[in-house]
């Protein structure tokens, strides 16, 4: 059950591709036709996704082996060899398209997070990604963020405190809002604000919360709200982060940047499943 | 179930994303309090995906209201108010993130889809999709093809016979592969079959398949095959179509454009909900 | 989860006949017992459900065994062993009904369809089923007519389209009907219109659809027909097809001819399970 | 939840049927179009099924009305309407072969239990069902018999204790069969016992069982039972009973006839839904 | 499918105590780390529950092992082993608190059930159980029960008719209600009463119902009651049954009782499960 | 969906408890039949459970009307109204046992809590619960806390870092699983470490934990825990918490004491419904 945790949304891909059968393939290929294919690289890229494209093809056919060649996390340069695949030819030709679809869609955000890394390496910031994922594939997607190298947000509404300006408004100030949460939510979650001025900051130190989002700040705000805060919180850089500006945010001081892009735009990268008989 | 039918979906994402509960909204924000929302364009767009952005928030707490302005379908320019949301404030800031980001990924799908169109638009060919959406949302992304003027190819394996070259390699030719189909599927699929050469193109005419798919062939090939199957055949265009040759490709006079882009890398359209209070 | 399509309706129909446990059976079977029982058939008939007659008792246990002598598709007469069950006797014993259940009716149904089928030999036509098909045994029934020698209809609404009279009155013309079908439905189906009449047989014929169900028609309106449409579509017949009548329909020319008895009035073949200890 | 008992039943038939969406209706009817629709009797019937049928419309769409004229238990003559219904026409025209397929079934088998009930009219004697139904339609059809007059024998194997062969043979006596039935199962359950022979009757008389099944006996050693018995246990008559030896079989004095071929055989009534505009 | 029944229940816990993952033993335990931890009783219990117990470990990780050392049923003593668990540590962490809140559960309750079948051994009454479970644990607990050594009254409102005094009021009479219940329920079902006063016992026997519940009555009344019945009905003790006063109800000469606390108030009995690297 | 987060586990202890159908009521009570009841204490306690109560009811059928007069949180004493039931005599009748059952183990749990936190008024700690809960019912469970003025643990594993023996173990320090746990797990999580000496206490505060879990320390122990600590972290007191040594360990100075007895052995408080006819 527990594992893998994705089976459910792997289940309802291949029934939505799938339907009642692939008609094409059943009325052509040999029942007792063996195969083998390899999942190879057409563009460099950060492998992704391995255990549930493996997932898709199991799940298709039990008999289904996957050997993979590249572990999830790997460097691969266009023409590599990812994994091969060897079973039945109904079920892989069955299942391949789906299989592919999470492969690289996951590669994709996997190669995209380690740029974003790798423009900050060497300051202390780190990058976490956020909750605009594409529904039904959150836990797959933040899963690919951190083989990319960067780390998770909250998985969801239930998994920690943010307070934002509509929370803050509807009760009058950020400390009611933070006292609020001391009181109503498990000793366990740490309490993160959100704030569009110093004037915010200030008021939210004083509140006694531990982490500091810093929304859309510029460069030298950012760097007085660094200055301000003295360690006394975790600060948190969020907006507009691109890979242009992504370094110049983390030499700023703040501890973690948060990049929407790298999951809800990350697009796909570029594999196919070369099919090579038995 | 039958209406509407993206309601598991839905349900799903909004599982993923709210698990046991927003903490953080239910510890703050009074269960009486009211709200009014607008949800507001940042960047010119195809609206698409307001009947699944509502789901979303209906299926949170059927007493929410939603307002359209923009229906889907429809031009909005930076600035414009899509629609409104009116009811609870927790109900509507819990529900928030899952329906922004349904309408962010439609949107920018519908709005891809147009710019496609409009490229080609007084030639005789159509844009077409494919099966390269992201995984659980294929009804929903084929919806936002058809509202940004495309057209849907086949909506799954189940939907359409589509010879490909594995299939054709298992039994030796592309004529006895058009016969199993013709045999083994229900009278009421047409045959198509992938081409990547100008004979297999006239294997398949004399085959008698319906439809040809011709893969990654230059602009001359493409030109050859439409004056070689003068109309005895449907003709489908497919492999690396961009924004910049895509007008070139409709006029070798194809019949059909497919493009993958469309679904599977169209990002995310800004859109923003703001929060009026009531 | 692909293979094999029934296994939701196998466990609904367990459920509902075991509910709780069998308390007979659990009552009085020592949980250690061992059984071999074997499948007889106590009249003639076409073999057809071993695959779901398997997956029944294998959902119950695991551990049986099914070992086929029949295999579906193969005439059995009164008499004859079609297979042999072997595992834990409190599992068989409460698995048994079920499975016979299944094994039965689709034993029945591709008897009949057999029936049908070799009335018809010799002529060019096919027998073909309709979605007059038990709620929820569709896929089932429908597989038990292939093996009866028949050929498939569409599988559902979503799998072929069929112009029914109520279609053509709303939108006035059969013309009109079949142009919004080729606008609003994908390149891969082809187009079938019900006809009453020699008229909307010619109406069908000059709007370009494939396909024409001549619904009711005696045998000199079929004969016309064919000879009207001289094979530019091809031809249904429908309603009232009996095993008295089909052959002379055949003759008439037709390429299909549909029948609801087969699947809905097919009633139940008799076998038994013949235990024998072990 | 719990009413009605059939929804699930009634939402796998229409995934079943309507898949991704009836491709027809959605190209050719206007969304907007109303339509009413009357639903007629082609032969002579026991009618039954308007609640499932109204709720495979309801499931559709919940904007469809239903007006019955003969509710369930009525005998409808051929030409008579059963009941009217009215709403939107896409959802209307797409539900329509669902809900005939169901009706069809259900009036089939509560005509035919009817029969039954009226040829051993004046007898003591009770019609009773068997688990010889279609799988996933068991409350469906059970409900069918009781509207046609008969009576439901267990609804599964948890829901009445009924000692066959098998049972008795792995523990060597009736006697001690019904001993562990008495001490393994609640207290609430009476204990039936399938007997071939009138030795067997006596020994389970013996035992204390409430209730006999006369399994396969000749009308001879029925009455032979029924004698020996003298209403110390309740007897059931099964095996082989069709309407023309009811009678002689309920003239006997036993007080249950179970028969399999009204759930599993009745096949279909012809009943059609005339489609009428607005 | 069928065994075990309480997979469902099982995974249902696992969902709820695992959610997204155990964020400690994932962040901490390496992935490849084994286990053993054997499961020791706190203090002096019977043993109950090692099915489910194992169950949930096997539904997390079906690489975990469990070794029985004292099955269902045994008495255990402080500090016995009751079984062994092997397997990889993180899945053996992550599943622990969920499988000791089953087995400490059904400890408790056969535990207590055997206090009160030792109470009243040497007398003809049984004790059984009452549907005042825990909602989702009825079957378990009514297993643990049985284990305990007492009977199971019936398992739902579908397993057993129990006429009560608000059915008896709304019909006017037990005499009407039996009868209602003897026309519209199968056969194989017993009948029960629940009466208040001798009054209603009389009417009741009058009635030929088959079973009498003797509800809250005192010593003399039950005693009254089995006097006048005289072996014409089975009696049903019941109400406000305690470890203090059961065997003087027993001694009255009732045939069962039953005990509600056995199930909703047997609390946990203490157990551990000790952890001993591999 | 989200409202209200029980509604599975009422529709799964209806299914279990209702299986095919109340036979008794379905046979006795006529189906138009209207009725109210009311919702009596029989002891003294916290009122906890009428939004599940409710819905049990609204899910059996949702003509029924719950008229609260007591909200959850209220003392009843014996013989108080809490609320009453009006609508459909069958429906409510069907629904009477499950909904008593939910809310009598709800009705204890907040009663017994409530017991609890006023043993410990006028002290700085708060009683909180733990995940010995009853499988199935945690968030009601977690739910009677709150109302009994408790304060709710990690809801999961998945909602709290509680670092334990086996998981410092397995690396060899408290310090390195609490470098693992900052490095592994969002930084929204706090750190809470278990510490069965205060040679383990001081090596989690110079570890940087947010939290410690003093396990069944002494009185003593746990004061000079407190002085150690003065402040640089929360304190837990768990293990062997009763009524009687509560305020004890409330006064040695810690921040929460956890109680494993509120949730798994509250029992069940005693309420009736007492039907009134219409």
């Amino acid at each position: 059950m527990v594992n893998p945790p994705w089976s459910e949304v792997v289940r309802s891909a291949l029934a939505e591709d799938i339907g009642r059968g692939d008609i094409t393939t059943n009325a052509i290929i040999d029942a007792g036709l063996e195969m083998k294919a390899v999942l190879v690289a057409r563009e460099d890229m950060v492998v992704c996704g391995l255990p549930v494209f493996s997932e898709v093809f199991r799940t298709v056919d039990s008999r289904i082996r996957i050997m993979p060649h590249l572990p999830d996390g790997s460097g691969a340069l266009a023409g590599n060899e990812i994994c091969s695949v060897r079973g039945p030819a109904r079920s892989i030709l069955t299942a391949e398209r789906v299989a592919l679809n999470f492969f690289q869609n996951l590669s994709a955000i996997a190669s995209l997070t380690r740029c974003f890394v790798e423009k900050i390496s060497g300051t202390n910031a780190r990058i976490v990604d956020t909750r605009k994922t594409v529904p039904g594939l959150r836990l797959l997607q933040k899963y690919a963020v951190r083989i990319g190298g960067g780390y998770n947000h909250r998985m969801g509404l239930d998994d920690g405190i943010l307070i934002k300006d509509n929370h803050i408004a509807s009760v009058g100030s950020i400390k009611e809002a933070v006292r609020l949460c001391r009181d109503g939510v498990s000793h366990l979650h740490r309490i993160e604000v959100e704030c569009d001025t110093l004037a915010q900051v200030e008021e939210t130190l004083a509140a006694g919360a531990h982490i500091i989002l810093l929304d859309n700040m510029d460069l030298t705000t950012l760097r007085q709200a660094v200055a301000m805060v003295g360690g006394r919180a975790l600060l948190e850089a969020s907006g507009n982060i691109t890979l242009d500006n992504v370094r110049q945010v983390a030499e700023t001081g703040v501890d973690l940047i948060s990049v929407g892009t790298i999951t809800r735009s990350a697009g796909s990268r570029d594999v196919t499943l070369v099919m090579m008989g038995e």
